[in-house]
């Protein structure tokens, strides 16, 4: 069946309350709302209680980004209403298994893979794909990003080959309207936005903008649209 | 001057009430209250405050291991309250960076590196090191400790080679009474205890026993000791 990308909106704050309005004015127009990762250290796992309660329909995910005491944390997580949590592809193996173990054992949870701080990306995702990961954060970083790196050829034939290994993966970083074509010819599952949606003088049309562009580039099956 | 190393408890919690009592019953027999990571996640910077409250003659670290945004992680944490906040290693030099600024940047705080996921740790440390970072937590993970890794004879030996780099290093990560003789001869600057404090019958005596063995096996400074 052909999938189109979804949108997820990343709730990059630091206070609870204008994250709260965010997520209630979007909630109809994406599909995950992100607890970003400041945000779960400023207000806690009552960021995610609270989100959970506000918006029942969306998808939630907890960007714990867990460097260790994977299984605690994943269910910390879970508890708190989250559906998605993520554990850091620099965490050991340990780490990322024992989270993977408790999203396993809860029906529809997931612990997905970020990448920050991971060098050999290919050759952990082999290790992570053999253990189970099904999903990953292919993340630009904000402090990276707002330094140097940008998205190039590198990244889309990265992407191209993690999803090859079986990964529904997620794209992260600094995306607006003018990013999403880069992406074409990947399957990709979903569009992670912040800035380009939170900022924008109406951020209900601007994700409206994004998924009108995204049902557009991605109106056929990859296999198809790559002839 | 020669300065003993010095006590730091962790509070390795999900739940503020607990941790909040073990603070309050340490609170003279440590120098440093840690908020463990997985703790900073589930109550957010209410368990920094309220420690801070708490307990306002101690050192409290924010064991945040920040991964990305740096330099905001680094404020909520100091603006809560803690002296100390602690960034992954594993995080781009930006964030790194970012982190040490914003601790520069207000009297009495520090940022910390975390070694948690790197792999490199020597090359890195230098770069660490030439940016300003003055302090590092030499830690083995909750999870590795779990399952595999135990100090060994090239853990001394890069400690020793930090140290000499000029780092002050907090040892973490499974300690007990029995793992204390390991570091003899490297000049330590925190030792931080978690279960074998917090899970002993009696905290207060078993905090008083780390005292008296660090006090007895540092009684001497380093290079007198060594030789």
């Amino acid at each position: 069946m052909h999938t189109k990308p979804i949108l997820q909106l990343a709730l990059d704050y630091i206070d609870l309350a204008p994250a709260l309005a965010m997520a209630y004015l979007l909630r109809d127009e994406v599909e995950v709302i992100e607890i970003g990762t400041p945000l779960t250290k400023a207000e806690g796992m009552r960021a995610v209680s609270t989100v959970r309660h506000l918006c029942p329909g969306n998808l939630i995910l907890a960007d714990v980004k867990t460097p260790d005491v994977g299984g605690v944390e994943a269910k910390i997580c879970f508890d708190a209403g989250a559906d998605w949590m993520t554990v850091l592809g620099a965490a050991p193996l340990a780490t990322v298994r024992l989270a993977l173990e408790e999203a396993i054992s809860r029906p529809g949870k997931e612990a997905i893979i970020e990448l920050t701080g991971v060098r050999d990306i290919l050759a952990r995702a082999q290790e992570w794909r053999a253990m189970g990961m099904e999903r990953m954060v292919y993340h630009r970083g904000w402090d990276e990003g707002n330094t140097a790196r940008t998205w190039d050829p590198a990244d889309w034939e990265t992407i191209r080959v993690l999803i090859d290994m079986g990964f529904k993966i997620s794209v992260a970083g600094g995306i607006d309207l003018e990013t999403i074509p880069f992406f074409r010819g990947l399957d990709i599952s979903v569009f992670n936005i912040g800035r380009a949606i939170r900022e924008a003088e109406d951020p209900v049309d601007a994700a409206r903008s994004f998924r009108a562009l995204i049902d557009e580039l991605w109106s056929e099956p990859i296999g198809a649209a790559a002839v």
